[in-house]
C-alpha cells in the first residue's frame, strides 16, 4: 500500500487530470453500466492516463480498444486518501456483441445446436431480441472487455508518454506492459449485486439435497469455475458408493484385514470407470456451455515474459525471445535438483516421524494409561501439520522457480508448476503410507496414519482455505463499511462504495489449490482405502462442507475472477488418471500382502507373487482398452458436432459454386 | 469374365450407342489426356449409360462433375470380343484446379509454407506458371477425378434409368450405387509411361545404397504408399544396429544365454525411441507433402453399406440406416465368438506342433544321424507353413465378418478389421514363442523355433506377395500382347494396348499386409531377438529384399492405386506402440528367467522376481513418460503450423474491421 504515503501528489495529479479535461465524473451515476475496473498506481504520471484512456477510449480501425471508460473520485476520508486512479470499463452493446465474435463464443443457435456467434447472423440465435440486451451474461460481457484491454497493442509509441524507461514496440500489448511494471495494480471485473443475492441464494443458502446451479454458476463465474464445481460435485457423488460399502466394513470392525481385498477389487474398478464417465460428462457441459468446439485464441506471452528483442518466428513481429536452450538450463540445473532436494527432506522428515512414533509407542508400552495412548496419536497429527506447512512453503518455492524459467506462454508456465508441485506433493503425502504400507508391512499402523492425516489435513485445509480469509475479509469490510458511513453520512454510495470494497478484497489464484485438495483426496480413497474403509465417508463429509464453503469464499471471500472458457479440467484429467494407474498397482500389491491371498499359496511365495502380477498386467491392460474404447464425447453431442461441421462445409461449398457462376 | 460369353449383345449395345449420339471416339487420339478408366459391365442398358455420361459431363451447377468422358472401342479379336463399356475419363486444367480447392489439397506457397490451394490466389503458389499445367501432379488429379466422381450425387432420379430395381434417392452417390450393384465393375487411374519409367529406373533399376525416391513415388503413387515406403526403410535403417550387434552374438556363439540380458536392455530401449522418432519424421513427411493439416473430407457411406432408408442425423438426409445396436449383437455374438474359436484352433494347432517336435526328437534320440537331425527342423517348417496358410484363410474370414456386420463407414470398417486380423495373426505367429520361452522355458527350442518361423515365413511371403503374382502377370502380357499384335499389325495403338493390359491387371488391395508383415517382423525382433540376435539380420535382408519386390510389385504386377491422402500410418502406429510394450513385458520376464540374473539371487527366487517386477515398472512409466515428453511433430514444423493459423487468423480479423469500417 505505498500510494498512501504519496497521498498528497496523487491528489494533485487528480486534479491536474481534471484540469486536462479528461471525461471525469464526480457521482456514481456513469452514463454506462460499469463492469471491470481499472487501478492504476496513485502516483501514475497524468500524460500516461491521457494517453492509456485515449486508446481504451479510441475506434477500433485506429488499433483502440473502442470502450467506455469513467474516472471514480473517492472523497477524502480523514487523512486517509484513497487512490484517485481508479477507472470503471463498460462498453455499448453493439461493441459487445461484436467483441463475442472475435473471442469466438459460442451461443445456441435457434435450431438448438451451438454455433460461433457472428454479428450478421445475430438474429438467427436464441435469446436475441431487440439490440441484444441480456443476450449475453455478466461474465461473457466482463470476458470480452477483458480480451479487447488485453489485445490493446502499442502503435508506434516507442514508450509510454512520461516514464521513458516502460519500453514499448509495435504489437506489444499494452496492459500487460503496464502490469509487469506495477503502473497498472490491478483490473478486475465488479460483482453485480442482484446477480450474486440470486445465484448465492440458490447455491448454497438453502440446506438442500438437490444438484448446484451449475448454469447459473457458469452465467455468473464462468466456464472454468463451473467446471470445478462440476467435477467437486461429481466427485462427491460417485464416492457415495464407496462411502456406503466402507461403513459397515467399519462398523462390524473387520480389522482382521482379511476382507480388504474384495474392498480393493472394487477400488480398482471405480476408479477407472470414474474418470472416463466424467470426461463424457465434462463434454456435456462443454458442449451446452458453447465451449467444446470453441478454438483457443492465439496464445499472447505472460506478462511476465522477458528477453532480448528479437522476431517471433510465428508472428515475424518484434518481440522479446528468450533462447529456449537457456530456460532448459534453468530447468534441470537448478529447479530439477530443487526439486530432488526437496524430495528428500520430505523423506528426512518422514524418518523423523517414524522415530517419533517409534518413541510413542514405548512410552505407552512402559506404562499404558489413557493421558499415552493420546500420545500414540500425537507424532501423526504433528507429521500431518508438518506436511501441510511444507505443501504451502513449497508452493511459493515453486512458484518464484517456474517464474524464474521464464515461460513465454502462460499455459506452459501453469504445466511446469503443476508438475514441480504435483510431484511434491505426492511424495510428501504419501511417502510414509507407502513406506508403512510396503516395507514395515505395518497394517494397523497405516490404517491409524490414515486416519490421522486424512482427518488433519482436511481441518487445516477448510480452515485455511474458507474461514480465516473470511474473518480477515469480515473485519475489513467493517472498516470500510464504518468508513463510509462516517463520511457519506446516509447518503448512499453503492458503486463507490462496492468499487471501494471489492479493491481490496484478496484476489482468487484461480482454481489449482481447489484442484490439488481434491487430487490429494482421491489420492487417499483410491491407494489406502481398502485398508481403512472410511476414508471414502471422511472425503464425502469433505467435500459437502467444500462445496458450502467454497461456493461462499466465491461469493463474499474473493474479488469476482474474470470468466476463463475451458472445455474440461485440462491438466488434472491426467493427474488424477496418473494417480489411478498408480492405485491399480498399489491396490494390486495390498492384495498380494494380504493373510487371505497368502492362505491360498501356503508353500510357493513365488507363485503368489506371479499371479499377482499377472493380474495386475491384466487389470492395467483392462484399463488401458476401457479407456480407449469408451468414447470421449457421448454419441449425441458427436453427431451435434458434426452436423456443425458438415453445415459448415456445405454453406462453403455452396458459396463456391454461386462464386464460379457469377465470375 | 462372364461378359465374355454375352460378346453378341455387348457389341449391339455398342452400336446403339453410337446411334444415339454420343461422343465415341474410335481412336485413341483422344482430345484430352485420359486419366482414369471407367469399365461398365458389358450388357449395362444404353439409356443407364447415357445417363451417367451425362451427369458426369453436366456442369457442376446442375449437379455434374463437369468432366471429359470418351469411349474406348476394342478392334474384335478373333471371336473374343473385349468389353464394349470402357471409358476414360479426363479433365481441362481449370476443372482440376477448382478440384484441387474442393478437395483441399495443400500446396507449397510461395513463402515456403503449405497452404491450402484456392483458385482465387493460384498465383501465389510455387510453381504455379501460365494455366497451372504440370501445377498438379498425375496422382493428384486422378484423385481429385475420384473424389468427382465419388461425389456425383443422383437429383431427382428415383432409379437408374433403365434399372428399375436400382433405387436412388436424392443426394445418394451415383458411383457406389452402380458399384455396389455390379454396374459399375471398376474404376482405376492410368499409369503415365513415361513418368512410371523414370521412377522405376530411380527407384529399384540400380542397386545402390541412397534412399529411396519418396518424393518421386509420392507423386507417382500418392501420399499413403510413400508413406509406407518411408517406413519400410526407416524401419530397416532403425535395425542396423540391432543387427550389427546381433552378429558377433552369433558368430562367437554366445550360446550360453547368459549374455542375452544386455541385448533385452538394448531391445528395450530400442524399440521404444524407434517409434518414437519415426512419429516425427513421418510428421515431417506429411508437413512436406502437405496432408499433415489437410481436414479429412466428410465421410461417405461405404459402397456396400445397406440399410432401411431413414434420415442421416448429421446431413439430414435420406440415406440408409442401420441400428448400431444390430451391428454390435453381430459383433459380440457372431464376430467375437468366431474369433475367439478361430484363437482356440490356433492353440490346438500349436499342441500339435509340439506333440510332433517331441516325436522327432525321440526320433532323434533313438538314431542320431544326418537324415534325423534334418527330421529335428521339420516339424517348425511344417507349422510355420500352416501358420502362414491359416493367416490367410482367416484373412478371408475376418473380411467376409466385418463387412457382414455393415459398417457405414470405411474407416469404422478398416478398424474392425484390423483388429480382428491382428489379434489371430499375434497370437497365431507368437503364441508357440511365448509357450516356449515361459511354460516350457527351453531356450535352445525358443531358438530353433524362432529361426525356423522367422525365415520360413519370409520365403513364403516374398514368393506369394511378389514373384508368383508377378509370374502370373508375365504370363497375361504376354497373350495380351500377342493378341494386339495379331489384330493390329504393325499399327501402334498405345492407349488401347494400355488400357487393356492394364484393365486386366490385379489390383492392388492397399497397404494392410505390407504393414501386417513389418509389424509381424517388428514382433519376432522385439519381443524374442534377444534369444536369437540373428533375427535383425534376417528382417534387415529380408527388408532389402522387400524394398525392391514391393517397388516392381506396384510399378509392373498391379494396377496404379488411386493416392491415398494419408498424414501418418494411422492404427499401425498403435499397433507398433502395442507390441512394443508388450516386448517391454517380455523382455523384462527373458531377464528374469536368464541363469545370469539367478545367480545374483542364489537363495530367494521371490526377491529376483519383485526387482525384475520393480524394473518392469519403471521401464514403463518411463516409456510412457517419454512418448509423452517427446513432441509427436518437430519443433520447426510446429512453428510452421502455429504460422499458418495465425496468418488466417490475422486475414479474417483485418477483413471484419474493413467490413465493420464499410458498413
Amino acid at each position: 500500500m505505498t500510494w498512501r504515503n504519496t497521498t498528497d501528489r496523487a491528489c494533485n495529479t487528480g486534479s491536474e487530470k481534471m484540469q486536462l479535461g479528461l471525461s471525469v465524473s464526480d457521482s456514481d451515476a456513469s452514463s454506462f453500466t460499469p463492469l471491470v475496473v481499472l487501478e492504476l498506481a496513485d502516483d501514475t504520471k497524468a500524460e500516461a492516463i491521457t494517453w492509456l484512456l485515449n486508446r481504451i477510449r479510441d475506434k477500433q480501425q485506429n488499433g483502440g480498444a473502442e470502450l467506455l471508460v469513467d474516472q471514480l473520485l473517492f472523497p477524502a476520508q480523514d487523512g486517509q486518501k484513497s487512490n484517485p486512479n481508479v477507472f470503471v470499463v463498460g462498453s455499448t452493446m453493439q461493441r459487445l456483441l461484436n467483441g463475442a465474435e472475435d473471442v469466438g463464443l459460442f451461443k445456441e443457435f435457434q435450431d438448438g445446436t451451438m454455433r460461433g456467434f457472428t454479428y450478421a447472423n445475430r438474429e438467427s440465435f436464441k435469446d436475441f431480441d431487440g439490440d441484444g440486451e441480456g443476450f449475453l451474461s455478466d461474465a461473457e460481457c466482463q470476458y470480452i472487455i477483458k480480451h479487447e484491454l488485453d489485445t490493446l497493442r502499442a502503435k508506434n509509441e516507442e514508450h509510454v508518454p512520461g516514464y521513458p524507461k516502460l519500453k514499448l514496440y509495435p504489437g506489444k500489448s499494452v496492459v500487460r506492459r503496464l502490469q509487469s511494471k506495477g503502473v497498472l495494480i490491478q483490473y478486475f471485473p465488479l460483482h453485480n449485486k442482484e446477480d450474486l443475492k440470486r445465484l448465492s441464494f440458490s447455491w448454497y443458502k438453502k440446506i438442500k439435497l438437490s444438484f448446484q446451479p451449475l448454469d447459473d454458476i457458469r452465467h455468473y463465474f464462468g466456464e472454468g469455475l463451473a467446471l470445478y464445481f462440476g467435477f467437486l460435485e461429481y466427485f462427491t457423488y460417485a464416492l457415495v458408493p464407496m462411502a456406503l460399502i466402507g461403513i459397515p466394513y467399519y462398523l462390524f470392525d473387520w480389522e482382521d484385514y482379511d476382507k480388504y481385498v474384495l474392498f480393493a477389487v472394487f477400488n480398482l474398478v471405480w476408479s477407472t470407470v470414474f474418470l472416463e464417465v466424467w470426461k463424457r460428462c465434462s463434454a456435456t457441459f462443454a458442449y451446452g456451455w458453447g465451449t467444446l468446439s470453441r478454438k483457443k485464441a492465439f496464445e499472447e506471452p505472460r506478462a511476465g515474459f522477458h528477453g532480448a528483442l528479437g522476431f517471433n518466428p510465428v508472428t515475424g513481429r518484434e518481440e522479446p525471445v528468450y533462447p529456449s536452450s537457456k530456460r532448459q538450463l534453468r530447468i534441470y540445473l537448478v529447479s530439477v535438483p530443487f526439486v530432488l532436494l526437496c524430495l528428500y527432506l520430505s523423506f528426512y522428515v518422514m524418518m523423523v516421524y517414524f522415530d517419533m512414533e517409534h518413541w510413542a509407542i514405548s512410552i505407552y508400552h512402559e506404562s499404558p494409561n489413557f493421558a499415552t495412548s493420546i500420545l500414540l496419536f500425537v507424532p501423526s497429527i504433528i507429521y500431518a501439520v508438518v506436511i501441510e506447512i511444507m505443501n504451502l512453503l513449497y508452493r511459493y518455492a515453486a512458484e518464484f522457480l517456474t517464474d524464474w524459467e521464464n515461460h513465454r506462454l502462460e499455459s506452459s508456465f501453469q504445466n511446469h508448476l503443476v508438475l514441480k508441485v504435483l510431484v511434491f506433493n505426492f511424495v510428501n503425502c504419501f511417502a510414509s503410507l507407502f513406506y508403512i504400507a510396503f516395507v514395515m508391512q505395518d497394517m494397523a499402523l497405516l490404517r491409524q496414519s490414515l486416519a490421522t492425516l486424512l482427518i488433519t489435513s482436511q481441518i487445516l485445509n477448510q480452515v485455511m482455505e474458507a474461514f480465516l480469509p473470511y474473518w480477515l475479509q469480515r473485519r475489513r469490510n467493517k472498516k470500510v463499511h464504518k468508513r463510509m458511513w462516517r463520511i457519506m453520512g446516509d447518503k448512499e454510495l453503492p458503486l463507490l462504495g462496492q468499487v471501494q470494497l471489492e479493491t481490496e478484497m484478496n484476489t482468487y489464484l484461480g482454481t489449482f489449490d481447489d484442484y490439488l485438495e481434491q487430487f490429494l483426496l482421491f489420492g487417499y480413497v483410491s491407494l489406502f482405502s481398502c485398508v481403512y474403509p472410511l476414508a471414502a465417508v471422511l472425503v464425502v463429509l469433505n467435500n459437502i462442507t467444500e462445496v458450502y464453503s467454497d461456493a461462499f469464499k466465491m461469493c463474499h471471500v474473493f474479488k469476482r475472477p474474470f470468466s476463463e472458457p475451458a472445455a474440461n479440467i485440462g491438466v488434472w484429467q491426467l493427474a488424477f488418471e496418473t494417480m489411478s494407474i498408480i492405485a491399480v498397482v498399489t491396490n494390486c500389491a495390498l492384495i498380494g500382502l494380504s493373510p487371505q491371498m497368502k492362505a491360498y499359496f501356503p508353500e510357493s511365495e513365488t507363485q503368489l507373487i506371479l499371479i499377482v502380477v499377472a493380474i495386475e498386467h491384466v487389470l492395467l491392460a483392462f484399463k488401458f482398452i476401457l479407456a480407449f474404447v469408451i468414447p470421449d464425447v457421448p454419441k449425441h453431442i458427436q453427431v451435434k458436432l458434426a452436423k456443425l461441421e458438415f453445415d459448415s462445409l456445405e454453406a462453403l461449398k455452396k458459396r463456391k459454386i454461386l462464386e464460379a457462376a457469377e465470375s
